[in-house]
């Protein structure tokens, strides 16, 4: 081996599995190395659901949410309250709101938050996109379910101010969620009681 | 979205990342996001690294460290010492002992120690072929060098007994205080070992 450490394809997947969020150089060996051991098909397996991954998902060309079809599932459904906006940071959101199973409007996903510290404006959001949305009419509300942190409540009051001139009521998630939490991890009841608690912002 | 939680393939993705040791749904799931939001080669370079891991990574057929060679480039070279086998459980460990610089025999990988707990047995190791190769004649002396803790010495114990009748060497790592420690947070085993093998000045 000598100059050379590892042979190179293990060093490769090494330095992919380095650059994922979250993984070091340590938890990068440990799963090279566990692939290189594990049965034959399960590197294979990753690999074709990593190439699926960005052959068959796309984003909703209406409400931006990642999905299969454009419009997705839920823009595409009559049945659904077209007039009732849920806007959420991440796609995650989506399936966070929708576990609470009483929430038959549709969604907005602004794909983050306004985040001067990370370098993220409004116009690195979706934002324009759902203001468009409510001037085509027909939205009656758009409930802004950021999450309850800083980042979130600055982008929650943001929206509020473009919203206030279109004539839609802009309202928020109830303070039933405790500061400084995840959307993505609350339960579905104090997701759904901050649903019914939601006020004017 | 209704009944179906998140798009197909975004589930298949989380599922497979799942299945890595340390990954829970919770990390698989933010794995995947990252991805559908990162540039999108890396999805694929990903998918590629890990298909090369399984097409171009073969094992040596002597020493059975990973290689894209067999035999591997240590083993094909006829400028180290064939006579002088270091023994270690895993191909990380081969990592480890070429980054000293001094030493300038070959290998021969384990993978794995002898582990009742997790039902591993002599059996499940590349033991056999080590004494296969020591059969053939040549080797002097055999540096087992698998891990200091319960099972990496049990498997030393249990492979001294095998090679005391081949008429070859045997030896282990030094046990001793890691050079740059502090002897107040040493533990008792290293203490005892040190002292044990403590040497003229």
């Amino acid at each position: 081996m000598g100059s050379r450490v590892l042979p190179e394809p293990v060093e490769r997947l090494i330095e992919e599995f380095s650059r994922l969020p979250g993984i070091g150089p340590k938890t990068a060996s440990r799963l090279a190395f566990f692939l290189l051991r594990a049965p034959k098909n399960q590197a294979a397996q990753l690999a074709e659901a990593l190439q699926q991954l960005r052959e068959r998902i796309t984003f909703c060309e209406i409400c931006y949410n990642i999905s299969e079809t454009s419009p997705c599932p839920v823009c595409a459904d009559d049945t659904r309250d077209h007039g009732l906006i849920c806007v959420v940071e991440e796609p995650l959101d989506v399936v966070a709101v929708e576990r609470t199973r009483e929430f038959h409007g549709v969604y907005h996903v602004l794909h983050g938050v306004i985040s001067p510290v990370d370098g993220v404006g409004p116009e690195d959001l979706k934002i324009e996109p759902l203001l468009e949305r409510i001037r085509q009419g027909g939205v009656r509300e758009v409930i802004v379910a950021t999450n309850p942190n800083m980042e979130g409540e600055a982008t929650a009051m943001y929206l509020a101010q473009l919203l206030a001139p279109l004539g839609v009521r802009a309202t928020r998630l109830a303070r039933g969620l405790p500061m400084g939490s995840d959307l993505e991890y609350a339960d579905e009841i104090t997701l759904l009681r901050a649903l019914e608690g939601r006020r004017e912002i």
